[in-house]
């Protein structure tokens, strides 16, 4: 393709990616293809010649669209949003098109440059405690990694060797695989499952501590399960604290399980994947409590930030653990700066060699927005939740399963799980909405989340009806079928006309 | 930002994209900046208020692209090409404009099946075995993941929880601690850092073994080890092979590999990052052998392919093994097809839970191409090989290092190591073009790698200009210097005078 044509076909890109946009509410948010329906529309080889652009892009519309789950549509509310904006396309769109590989700082110093600037942006904006800044001279400072789920793994593995160095220093007779099968870690078992898999990945095996009612993982239970496990013979590690679960959006207790810890010489990893964006606002202050003594934490910017996928924000508190734990050096990766200053080579602080250039869409959307743009972009989906909860509130066949969190209001129907899951199948099958459920000690509960790139008020009250509607329809169905169940003859009538219906 | 500014600002960067292209050739491929270069410049903290994409736009040109180096210009040689091309830079932001997180199937079907679908095309292309198909009946079939670093660490993961049960099964008075502590893996020593690295994080240590001057790990090698180590009590777990070792491009001999492997249920993988391309042309039918009998194998499309990263082609023979040892459930990740048909949820193949919608450019960029255009970029970059190739042999002053290998040439200054890597200083001091060198048997060489979005003929006689004219210089230097040694009186002479200028 030459440039010509490039700039032809990027610019009908550009203007697919509006359209789409701006037509985003007409879509149902939920697809109504079958699996395979991809599969049985497209050739069995790679097509031999070469093909135009606008064929390519009418296919885009005509077999992708309908395969989607529009997850930029304000009547997404599953799981939590997946950050994107207009800005954030661009910028990463400029960085495809330049397409370097930053791994280490000659390899393009503006990819690590920028990224130390926007990490360091982003902990000041959320008034991170100065030790992980670049600019705050020593071992600490930010990394963009891919996924909540890479930064996890990298702190479980960083954990994992500090603590076979600091074991072995002090008891030598122990060999490295002795130590290593006595390794533990800690979350709550409200906790992603991502934490979960990090524990597998990286042969750390995480014990998912059991939450009360007020689902908050705290230091008394984290105390309580490293003396039951030190009893056994085993060597805690590292214990990862959830800012915003999954289910609830509950928050750890940092401070408390800061002091066992330390106390116990164990990482402590924060996960504020989705809620860490409340770091921003002045209200949620007391939220940093306990930030100044963890070791790492990691913020995904794909999530609550106008930054699409992906995009994890990570701090060290000291990266030299990690270096450490993860290096591995060969003559062709140094360059004649290496180690003379204090440039982060990143290749060192993650999984990969290579690294996209990804701090340029975070550049462009932060300068785009501004931080007061950034601060309201959180907030507009705290009022859309809080609008969303007075709707719960207000009807008396719902009840709130536990306290809003940010944009996200967890509730139920009135009277046993078989309704709200019953419910939510309605929902999914009508593709209006998409929401998926939780479980908390045996009880399911519905979980709505403000997610899109523009939510408004209409799109919450579109929801809401939506919602009652279906619960309405439901309700009355099993009001009719409880009256057939009064009238057995009836019912019996109908079944074998069922019956009979099939057979035909 | 609203759409219409969007269609402005994104069609501006289309065109900052085709200009950067236009005029790749007037940059110096390396940046003439010194660390800390961008963080001086920008402020410290993120903008209050928004700014103007205009001027963003601007500062990219001012601030970001002095601080690049130049990896898709035809003046870069280093390391291994990363591919780049129109299409694939649009279809990636329509991926962007989408911003879907595929993993599982209904979390955007077209995710998951277009995947399905250009991992099967790629296979044929290949000529892969056809139990690496999804198409065909069976667990094995094709996936996206970011890098070969996380494929390879992905095949270390799963082989290590194969090992793990299998031993446990034979051997139940074994703890799984005992049996991990003795896990060992096996790479040659030309192999990728990424390897190495995978078995320390992985925690299963890979023995490097040193190869012999043809540069191949063969069966017999590795047959000599795993007998060492079996001696000593330790349990063979993974073989990872090569094809294309990052020094110099050399091939390891799958097919003896993978008999040693199957006498010891080993498992095989083969990292072919940058060589696999070769899979396509008739003419490298031979590396075929053996890939019949391996378990899992990655090539990395944003290497020698127009795919941009990240694109980690990966291919399992079996992938229940992978999801066995991945698996992590949660109710609300399941959906009502899940289990009930033949697609993959591939969020258990990979070590992340998000996905993004990477087949997107893959399709865009194949389809654009075509089958014989793909074949044609990968040829190109042979021929133009073969012609630095020849230069080098014309020249007397110079000798081949090892056999070109696909559009690699290894060669050094005859004369000992200082001179070529002086002459490699010199170089990249010069910014004109960009090498690295690597070592082997302590001979450094300097590999000289076809790689940029169009490379040209001009382009490969530029740089070779380049190489004669700073080492001819480098030469007469050194001849200059030998008679001043043989003159020490008016070296002395010299050397006050230096003194004299450097006290002034």
């Amino acid at each position: 393709m030459d440039a010509d044509t490039f700039r032809e076909f990027g610019k009908a890109a550009v203007d697919f990616i509006a359209d789409y946009y701006e037509n985003i509410r007409d879509c149902d948010v939920l697809p109504s293809v079958a699996p395979g329906y991809l599969i049985n529309q497209l050739p069995k080889e790679l097509p031999e010649n070469p093909q135009q652009w606008q064929e390519i892009l009418q296919d885009v519309s005509k077999l992708i669209v309908p395969g989607l789950t529009h997850w930029q549509s304000p009547n997404f509310h599953a799981f939590y949003p997946t950050g994107c904006s207009y800005p954030s396309i661009v910028g990463d769109m400029l960085a495809s098109g330049l397409s370097v590989i930053g791994f280490n700082w000659l390899c393009s110093p503006a990819s690590t440059e920028l990224e130390m600037v926007v990490m360091d942006w982003l902990a000041k904006f959320f008034k991170l405690p100065a030790h992980f800044l670049h600019s705050t001279k020593g071992p600490g400072g930010g990394i963009i990694q891919g996924s909540a789920s890479e930064a996890v793994l990298v702190a479980v593995m960083a954990a994992r060797e500090q603590a076979v160095r600091r074991v072995k220093a002090a008891q030598p007779e122990l060999s490295e695989g002795e130590i290593r099968a006595r390794l533990v870690g800690y979350s709550s078992d409200q906790s992603n499952s991502c934490i979960e898999k990090a524990g597998i990945l990286g042969t750390l095996p995480i014990r998912l501590v059991a939450v009360d009612d007020s689902l908050v993982f705290s230091g008394t239970q984290l105390a309580k399960a490293v003396k039951e496990d030190l009893a056994k013979g085993l060597i805690p590690a590292i214990c990862i604290a959830t800012m915003g679960a999954t289910g609830t959006c509950s928050y750890d207790d940092i401070e408390s399980l800061a002091t066992v810890c330390e106390e116990h010489n164990i990482w402590l990893h924060v996960d504020a994947a989705y809620a860490g964006c409340a770091l921003a606002l002045d209200d949620y202050a007391h939220l940093r409590q306990g930030l100044d003594r963890v070791d790492s934490l990691n913020y995904n910017l794909h999530k609550s930030m106008p930054v699409h996928f992906d995009c994890t924000a990570m701090w060290l508190r000291d990266s030299h653990k990690i270096v450490e734990s993860f290096t591995v050096e060969r003559i062709y990766l140094q360059h004649k700066y290496e180690g003379q200053s204090d440039i982060p080579e990143f290749r060192h602080w993650q999984i990969p060699l290579g690294r996209r250039f990804r701090a340029l869409k975070v550049w462009v959307a932060f300068r785009t927005l501004g931080a007061e743009g950034l601060r309201e972009y959180i907030r507009l989906r705290i009022r859309l939740a809080e609008r969303f909860e007075q709707y719960v509130l207000a009807d008396s066949r719902f009840e709130l399963f536990a306290k809003r969190a940010m944009g996200l209001v967890c509730f139920r129907v009135k009277g046993g799980n078989e309704l709200s899951t019953e419910l939510l199948k309605r929902l999914t099958d009508h593709k209006k909405i998409y929401m998926v459920q939780a479980i908390f000690q045996g009880k399911n509960f519905l979980r709505f989340v403000v997610c899109g790139v523009e939510p408004k008020e209409c799109d919450i009250d579109f929801a809401w009806q939506e919602i009652q509607s279906q619960l309405s329809q439901l309700l009355s169905e099993h009001e009719v079928a409880k009256l057939k169940v009064n009238a057995p003859e009836e019912k019996k009538a109908e079944e074998s006309h069922k019956k009979s219906v099939k057979v035909q």
